[in-house]
């Protein structure tokens, strides 16, 4: 337990269920006189929002933030920033039914058996709606990063369909509701996904985020690497089961002289990289190119498909997972993604300021 | 930096440069009265000790380790463990030629750039030399682990060389120089690695570490999370490139009815799983399933083909690196992983049981 | 910054300004299945609620504590307790004076030096109105911490004036307003303030917290021991400028012979302290006897005499502050100690769990 | 346990006991490009190095420090600074008769208790024998606060006799075994101290340390306030049990009126303050004055008087402690108080530059 905080000097703790009055973050370590307002944190929470497509879960949330602290005259003060969403639309009623079941690939099964109890309207704490803090507390991130460093994300698979990275193209990613890059595959995943959709099961999909603008020097080897912050970062969101940085996986079938990044003097002699196989990080320290970061999202675990489960008396049953869910959580996972990129950024970038001061 | 130390209850810190006088790690929330002598600790660093076979680097490295404080009498007091190995084969003359460029896919550039001076001996503390201290505070984890819990580690690919897993045994792990779990695979192997030796080539591989034992409850939702506590462990060792648990990246094309790790009542009643698609971990908290991990370690960087590269003066030059190294890193990452995976575990039992003694 | 959070497996996170629309603390590590519910909190707020005496400021604030998370039905989940305490008496405008002085003694000129802005309504961050937040997670450590350990405090001190000790008494503490221990004190107490409170001046106060019924073995040597981490828990509060444990500094004038607490077998062969000069602890260790620490609380800076200041400008100026303020800021902050002393023990007691023998 | 740890960004960790082989800190979070070398450390160390005057405990011991790691060609490289000490004067069998007996005031009682075993040659871990390594520690921090900042300690008092403060001399505290600014008292002390040596009893002290030239914002509130840190820090030095800031417990008997430190604009305009009873901190930051501290030692527990203890068979008996002790264990605090106080500064300063606004 305790585990509810992230980052270290840009520290923020999250807190709050599913069905609970209300989520909320506490973000502390910002610094001051940056200009804060609900305004420049209520869009992102917009795009991760539920309801907004027919392939995502028709939840009903306004998700309002309201901050708490922290801000004097549209000003951070250096003092925590608590931000707080309610819950509106929680329906508890739709879960009544799985109070006394394990639903196959949730927590209903470890937390119970951690805890002793658990939140069972719609997963409680482990319920995806907590990335919802996560979009805020990236938010703040974004104005500590500065116009400077954009991070931005997209979903580049689904299921087996894969982007045509020769068709990427980032202005298309605000154009389908799926963050898709390519517009073409984007037409093709919304058949593919409807026909998910209707059949009542789910699919799995792979985002993909990219930081442009970071300065060399982010990350502190050996523990506190930039690319092992940003493993534990996007590992820890809700149905991620792997990471992989610049090629990922697929550096382990190259040779030596495939995989080196090649260097050459710039205009001015600076170094200049002639690729980015390493995803922008070297010893765990950032080199200057984009940092790109992919995750692999599993299929949503609520089905309308019956799966063989137990019961708390430790009987067997079946449970099919009615209510609203998202046919594919990668989509809402874009958001996330990037807010997590945005805070493990902003956090060791004041860690680098730390050091380079003297 | 002050990133040295990895853990919270059993935390390690790691010192030392690949040609300084000597490593070590200190291990502090070691709990008292467990048997420890540097007999339990060397079995583990020989497994890793390079200079074995023609496969790895011939750098003679006895790495014995001292046990500097934390026993008395044969048994941990509960106070620091201190654990040294003096470095003995240093040959800083084979670097010396390399002092002035930075290294294709080495972190000299990034290394240069943070701290505006770097150890170039060997790479200094990028050292994969370090790793002999994660062993180290591995051998150390794996006692407060007990015997009922099993932390192995097996090589499941090299390039696209991939193992049989209907081959799978886990007692050929140590008949091979590979810890290639696969008799013929390895044998194969053998074949393909001579060549990329010979030609001064290098070559990429994938790391698989399983734990069985693990109790259910292990993990501290939702940013403590035993998967991205687990993720941030692989992606700091050197080289590593991506993580997955489980079924990992495949997920992402998996349907909800085939990703669902299904549950039927054991002979007493309680749950048993019927598949373990997750990796033994839901919520980010064991299941007490085996816990399954796997990362892509990228092929050595340093090779005997020229790479463009810039000197220290920003000017064009091409560099080869001479000196001993290995021809695939990944072989003698597989002790690391099993290391860093002992010290997640022993990690969150500790913090595990300070919230059942009730 | 980032500092706005105590303990490491019982952690509490403290958010909100004097002024702003709440305040509020999230309690991270508290164990599942305690029984918790705002009737548990309140009366400890109640206790260092202002405006219950004409010894305390009259500004008046319910103090009513609603619980966000981490509770369902009735129970603790293990999951982040959040609770928000909402600002009603704000009366902004009684600050407007000292907007643009830096008041002698209060934070002002170092936030605004530190932070480059500082919220001037009442303080704002750095507003003794934060500790309701502490107290607030004092009353979530006490259900940690169960009945068999008891956690009370006193006011030892006003002015010169001290308690009698043969007179002690802890019925009494709650039979005056300035939880004396001592009846014949008290009512010399209540004379003395008066005056002090008439002529808007104001007096510093020692205060002193007990622990009773403390396991031996609570505190981890050498920098987490358990009085080095009361010294910080207690020198956070507001005002506080020392702190001492079981003799404190009167051990600065006693011979070895004179200040050892010597020992004797128990009924049961056990072993029996004959004094406790040590405050209940040893080498930073519990020793099972009262955990005994003392604090100095400074005089209020509000005073109605004027003093000498600046103003932003860097010119000379007077200030006066008028408001309502605390004729002795150490009456209230004897249920802040208590709450400090209460969380120190709960995160050490959770600590202990962590290392002992299963 | 793993409470071996001190500072966040600045942060050491320190290993072993009295009577092992040796012992050590490990400095994380040092900037590189320090100029560093043993000889930077050994003046410090030799300061606190025993058996320098019949004052102190005559085991004798170089206290010679190695620098393993961390720096290259004279400089820090930004990787952690492993120090090392070896113990060459152990005498083990001076402690052979106390190993199944409790000595009041030490802490064998509780690690007994705790841990289930102990060292107990010489204390072991708990022995102030690891102020070496904070002393080294400290030596290091001084490197980080540069010229600018001086960290000075001094003994202001020894049993019941106190500096006269009229008389204050820094220099004096070079002159004298006692570390004493007052060359009187030095010389009234000397006969006092010879008669409690004689008697084979001992004394205790109060320590005071000035930093000077202190820049205004160390400190991070609300938990991590600079006063705070402070408190822990000197606190968990060996025997201390009382802490204080400023003119600390005197302030609980002052008027508002008497301790407001009031302000002035300077020759620039720039606020000054005419007095400095804060002791240099307000609000837990730093207002730019001295920073003042004051800790008192109590006397050493290791007397020749014959004291009531019991063994470990839980009989009672009675302990005699001979072997080589101080008579005043605050004459050598003086200069571990003066490392903990340049490690808790240059953690804050470091801390700071990561928020001073680019």
């Amino acid at each position: 337990m305790a585990g509810n905080s992230f980052g270290t000097l840009f520290r923020f703790t999250t807190w709050g269920e599913s069905h609970g009055p209300a989520i909320g973050v506490v973000v502390d370590g910002c610094p001051s006189l940056l200009d804060l307002s609900e305004a420049d944190i209520q869009p992102w929470l917009d795009k991760r929002r539920p309801g907004q497509s027919k392939y995502t879960t028709q939840r009903q949330e306004p998700d309002q933030v309201k901050i708490l602290s922290g801000v004097f005259e549209g000003k951070t003060t250096g003092t925590p920033v608590s931000l707080m969403i309610e819950n509106t639309d929680q329906r508890s009623k739709d879960y009544s039914e799985i109070a006394g079941k394990f639903r196959p690939g949730h927590a209903d099964y470890t937390y119970w058996n951690k805890y002793g109890i658990r939140d069972y309207r719609g997963g409680g704490r482990s319920s995806a709606r907590e990335t919802a803090c996560r979009v805020a507390a990236g938010a703040v991130a974004r104005k500590v990063l500065g116009s400077g460093i954009q991070v931005r994300g997209a979903l580049v698979q689904i299921g087996p369909h894969k982007v045509d990275r020769s068709r990427w193209d980032w202005a298309e990613v605000d154009n389908n509701p799926f963050f898709c890059p390519d517009a073409q595959a984007a037409a093709e995943w919304a058949t593919y996904l409807d026909g998910i959709r209707k059949s009542g099961s789910s699919i799995g999909a792979v985002v993909e985020v990219v930081a442009s603008g970071v300065p060399v020097g982010l990350g502190d080897p050996l523990y506190d690497k930039l690319d092992g912050d940003l493993a534990r970062a996007m590992m820890t969101i809700n149905a991620v089961k792997g990471v992989e940085i610049g090629n990922g996986f697929e550096a382990a079938t190259l040779t030596g002289e495939q995989n080196a990044d090649e260097m050459r003097a710039g205009p001015n002699g600076e170094p200049e990289f002639l690729s980015n196989q390493a995803g922008g990080i070297l010893g765990g320290i950032s080199t200057g190119q984009d940092v790109v970061v992919r995750f692999a999202v599993k299929p949503t675990s609520s089905i309308l498909t019956p799966r063989h489960t137990v019961n708390l008396d430790g009987q067997d049953t079946d449970i099919l997972t009615k209510g609203r869910h998202d046919p594919c959580v990668g989509i809402r996972a874009v958001p996330v993604g990037e807010a997590m990129m945005a805070c493990v950024l902003a956090d060791h970038l004041l860690r680098h300021r730390a050091y380079t001061r003297g």
